[in-house]
């Protein structure tokens, strides 16, 4: 997370020129999407973006859509002029990057789609002032509710605009009790299933994709890396033993917001070591629970969970350890 | 919005009378509503509202309403002995004076009504105390979020209380993509769609009150004037833009919280310049945005949005602008 | 609410034993559930509990939970080794137990139910630092909080798992007109509610429970007692005054947060005095149209309102007065 001093010929060449410097800290804003604050990180996890796109069928416009975003909602942060060394990490790109990457997931590609696309990657670099400011009284991040915030507006706003058709959003409905197509997984789906939620967290459905996001978090930090697989496990555990709809398991729809709170709460935000991690896996399996609350709680707006299951689980688990004795951590 | 030394003569008058104080502090409160700290402002505005009552066939409940509610909620805060500075500015009255406007606009004028709206207005000025108390943490200030949350709760309340009929709300429904009746619109649609926008702040559906409310702001602040209508004009055209509902558009109800958006974003709580006027403008068309998704999540509930898109986005811009280098601004 | 220093032998036995030391902040952490920090409370509530179960025909699984719930949320204070003074007085029991209580009251007794409720005891006290860490700002507690978002997001999850079957929820509604089943009541039945409405502070509904929970209280405070009972009288009365559902009454389902708002307000948070007494009894009253939006609100996700519009009417309350001229309180 923090800007490392580097003699490397990229860090020498985005300090002489302001473009390489832009794509530089565009380039972090999408790493900054898993919380790591390298280039190559998020060059890499762009190559997975088209890759899910060009090569595993998703939308072509999910893959421009976060490259845009990204460089809008960085531009944006360079028009407000806001403190330097939280832009030069990439902490005003990745709210933005995701709402490129949700809008085109769930509304068609028209030009006002586009429009809204670049209006909300410039509001989400507001919001993450906003919010970012909020959380500062306690020292806590404002992880990616920006992004969550912005795109569940756009998302309600839709269905008041008939100028932004709806393609990917279920319809609204009422909750009921559950009755559940619930069918046997074995190992290698179990790992399939996994490999699609850390994928997910980019709203790409490919295991391929997922192992290239995996290969961009070994690029930074194994513990990272390691962590985002191990998240997704338990959960696509935990939501097989809960009796989740075997079909959402496997498009790693209960898994993303878990690979988030397992990399967040494991290793980004708190030290690692043994208690850490049991920490983060209770908070992977929490996770996994508000999922499932969030996913009834929005059904009855229709719009999707996007990472909030990740957003509270960690708000709530990284806010209580600032209580504990400094010494048992 | 400073309490400001004068000598003319009605300051000198509430100087010497407490009875002459309570009605400067009162007028002052409903003056606020618009961010004006000026009695002959909210004189201009209950003239307005009797106008709009009266003259323009709304409910006098309303305007009847709006009055008794701004002294009590007033009365309230000398009962609880509240800092005599903000409560001298009309800062307990405002939020009084818009439960005042909002409960007989959609509840059925019984004595029940009356109780109910008399204990909403004292309970909206300790909802502004614990607001203004939670938000002084970030400097920011409470808007009309105390009016909102006080009046959602009372027309909630209606959906289980047999004797507070419901007259003006809709059918509660789930959301579902949009079927819009959309018709043109000429320029003079659109002129007097803005001057209903600035009344609706009220409740009042009437442009000539639309034009009365502009002329009590002009009393203190043509800026604020200006911005008022500048805000319902752009957000009249976005919401043209954006294929909302003609009719609502006429009715004023796609742009009062735009008018307020503009006013506060742009004069009353940061410095006025080219920047602020384009972070305003910004502001104003995101709170259209966000007019349009609280429609469709409160229409679930059955409650309008009342002014919470304004109180939203000005939050989130707001708290945005203190993380901005200062010599940007 | 202050850890006391004793002689008396029940503290010099957990002075000298870890294993009564916990025993000890387990029954504290009972008594909380109503604001006593009291081992002899806790052990009356617990008896009424188990008198609610047996005596009574509620669920044996509530009273049993209940227990359990207590212990794990109090060892996982432990185990995470937060601030000794908090934990001994039992600040981190009664959110779990209320979980303890919640959960068998709403979902089948199996064993998935079993494993929730621990995790979600568990769970309780993460969430309880958290809101503690936030609320501390402002110097305001977290209430019962804690234990309403934990048991919220495991109601909601239930509506996504058929491996915990719902028993005791209702079905999710849209919001519509009242059509309210409304009967008299006598002053013998008036008391009947209001006993019951304290019983269902811990989700019991039985008028002998309610008398033995009032006795609980006298052990540690009168004050809290009368306030107690008047409080349900109090919520019992508006209730019946607005029309509510007769049978809901008589169930206590409009006393029970009321109850907690007149102790709270009424003498645990503020000085005992007259002004106290009429803020708490407008507190009081508040609570009951919260209530109303409540049900209204949480109807339409087909999960209750546990104690939520007690925490939003208290926090609101308590708030604002931290704004009060200190001489006048």
């Amino acid at each position: 997370m923090s800007a490392t001093v580097s003699t490397n010929p990229w860090t020498r060449a985005t300090e002489n020129s302001g473009f390489l410097d832009y794509i530089d800290t565009t380039l972090r804003g999408c790493g900054q999407v898993i919380f790591m604050d390298n280039p190559l990180t998020g060059l890499l996890n762009f190559v997975a973006m088209f890759w899910g796109a060009y090569a595993s069928g998703s939308s072509p416009a999910v893959a421009w859509g976060s490259l845009i975003a990204t460089f809008v909602s960085t531009a944006t942060a360079y028009a407000l002029g806001v403190d330097l060394d939280k832009r030069k990490m990439g902490l005003y790109g990745y709210n933005g990057m995701l709402v490129g990457c949700g809008i085109p997931t769930f509304l068609a590609a028209t030009p006002m789609m586009w429009g809204f696309l670049v209006v909300g990657a410039a509001a989400s670099t507001v919001v993450m002032l906003a919010v970012a400011n909020v959380f500062s009284t306690w020292k806590t991040p404002a992880l990616t509710f920006p992004f969550v915030l912005t795109t569940w507006l756009v998302m309600l706003a839709a269905y008041a605009f008939p100028t932004l058709p709806i393609t990917g959003l279920g319809h609204a409905a009422l909750s009921h009790a559950p009755v559940v197509a619930h069918a046997a997984m074995g190992p290698v789906e179990v790992v399939r299933a996994s490999l699609v939620s850390v994928a997910q967290v980019f709203f790409v459905n490919s295991p391929m994709a997922g192992f290239i996001f995996l290969v961009a978090l070994v690029v930074e930090s194994r513990w990272a890396a390691g962590l985002a697989f191990g998240g997704a496990l338990i959960a696509v555990l935990c939501a097989m033993l809960f009796g989740a709809d075997t079909g959402a398991i496997k498009d790693g729809l209960w898994g993303f917001s878990a690979v988030l709170t397992a990399v967040g709460v494991g290793c980004v935000f708190m030290n690692v070591g043994t208690k850490t991690l049991i920490y983060a896996g209770f908070a992977t399996v929490v996770t996994v629970v508000v999922q499932a609350a969030m996913n009834v709680t929005l059904g009855t707006l229709g719009v999707p969970t996007f990472t909030f299951p990740f957003v509270l689980t960690a708000w709530l688990f990284l806010l209580a350890q600032r209580n504990f004795d400094s010494k048992t951590n």
